[in-house]
C-alpha cells in the first residue's frame, strides 16, 4: 500500500457564498494530492504526459462530512491500496488544522495514449515506482 | 418521477492542457442544471436561500464516459427519482450535440438551517412543487 | 463600431464568501461575451482556432464598480471600436438586471499561428465579418 | 516600499486547451501572492475580515507577456508602492522558473465596513505592519 500527505491552503477563490469551500473545488484539491504524491517518490506527471501517456479521471466520488474555511490549512492523505493495472485509483482523506476528517473520497484514472488517444497500460515508470511499495 | 433538460456551452475556461473539459468543471455543470430544473416548475434556490435553508452537497459522484470539448452544446438530464425527505438525489446524463451520452453523475444534497447551521426539513416550497411528479 | 449583447446567469460557483462573485471570474464572462459577440456575426472561434489561428489574451482591464450577486442576470455590452491589425480590442459593459453599470472592462487579443506559435495576421474571416460595422 | 516574494505551482486545472494558463486564473495567483505576502509580515487577512473589514478589489490590470505551462513554478514579487489610504494597490512580476518575466498587473483594493458595507478606513493593524517600510 502506498500513502503519502500533501496540505492544501485554502484560498478565497475557493469558497463560496455559503462561506465555505464550493464542492466543486474538491476536484482541484485531489489533483494536488495525487500528483504532489507521485512527486514524493520521483515521479513527474508532466514528464510522464510528455513520454506519450495520458491519465484522464474515469471515476470521481466525493463525500463532504464537514466544510472547509477561507485559509484552513488542509491535510489531504493519498492512498493507493492496489498496483495499477489498466486503472489506477487514488483514495483520499482531507483533516483541517484541529485534525478533524471533513472529506472523503476517490479518483480512478485510466492510462490513455496520447498519440491514439486510446487506452494503453499503465506507464512502467509508474509501476517501478510503486512497486516497492506493494512487496 | 421528476425529469428536466438543461442545456450548457462548454467554454474555453472549462478546457484544461487534455483539450478536454477538465474532471472538475462537472460538479458546475451539475449546479447549473440542478438549479435551472428547480426554476423550471418555479422554484428559485435563490429566494429557498433567502427563506432561511441552505442545502450544501453531501455526496457528489461522476463517471466520465467521453470527453466534452471546447463549444461543445450539452444537454444534462435531470432526474429525481423519489421526493426529498432529510435528503434530496440529483441524477444526471450528460450528452453531447452528437446525442452521445459522455457522462452520469449524481449529487445528494441535506437541508440546513441558515441560521443555526444544523440539519432541517425540506422546506415546504420544494415538496409542494415536487408533489405532483411523484403521483 | 461593432456592438453586441450577451447574457450570462451568475452562478453558486461563481461567488466567494463575500457573497458577491469572484473577482477573477470576470475574465470568464469576458470570454462568453466577446465569443458570443463573434458568433452573433457568423464567426465560430473554435473554427478560427482550427483554421490555424489562436487568439491569446495579450492585456486584461477590470474595474469593479458594484458587486454583481448569486443569480443576477448580467447583461455584458461588447464594443469593437477598430478593425483589428495585430491585435484586437474588446470593451465591456455588464448590467444587471436593475440596469445598473456594475463593471467596466477591456481585453486586448493577438492573433498567433497554432503551427509555429508565432504572432501572425489576423484571419480573413474575422476581418470581412467586421468590416460591414467600420464603413 | 514593501516588498515580498511568493511561489505557486501551475495545476493543471490552471491550463486550457492552448496549453497554458488559462488568463483568468492570474486573478487567483495574484489573490495568493498578496495574502501570503501580508502574512509574512504578520497579517492574517481572514483576522482582519473577522475584525470587521473586507477588501474588495476595485480595479485589475494584466499583462500576459508570456504562458505559463502545467507544473511551471512561478515566483510572484509583490510591491507596495505606497501606504494605503482609502485604497491599497499592490503591483506583481510573475517569473517562471527561467527566471523568465511572464506576467506584470496590479490589483487595487478598497476597504468596506463588513457591518454596514460602506467603504471604511484602513485597518490599523495594517498600516502598523506596513509602517516600517515606508520610513
Amino acid at each position: 500500500m502506498f500513502t503519502s500527505q500533501v496540505q492544501v491552503r485554502v484560498r478565497y477563490a475557493h469558497t463560496d457564498q455559503m462561506g465555505y469551500v464550493y464542492y466543486g473545488n474538491y476536484a482541484e484539491f485531489f489533483e494536488i494530492a495525487r500528483l504532489e504524491a507521485l512527486r514524493n517518490i520521483g515521479l513527474n506527471y508532466k514528464e510522464l504526459e510528455a513520454s506519450g501517456v495520458m491519465m484522464p479521471v474515469y471515476e470521481l466520488y466525493s463525500r463532504y462530512l464537514a466544510p472547509a474555511a477561507f485559509d484552513d490549512l488542509l491535510t489531504i492523505k493519498v492512498v493507493i491500496k492496489e498496483l495499477p493495472s489498466a486503472r489506477i485509483t487514488f483514495h483520499y482523506e482531507i483533516f483541517n488544522q484541529h485534525e478533524q476528517l471533513i472529506h472523503i473520497g476517490y479518483t480512478t484514472l485510466v492510462f490513455i495514449s496520447k498519440e491514439n488517444r486510446k487506452p494503453c497500460r499503465a506507464p512502467v515508470q509508474l509501476l517501478k515506482a510503486l512497486q516497492p511499495y506493494f512487496e
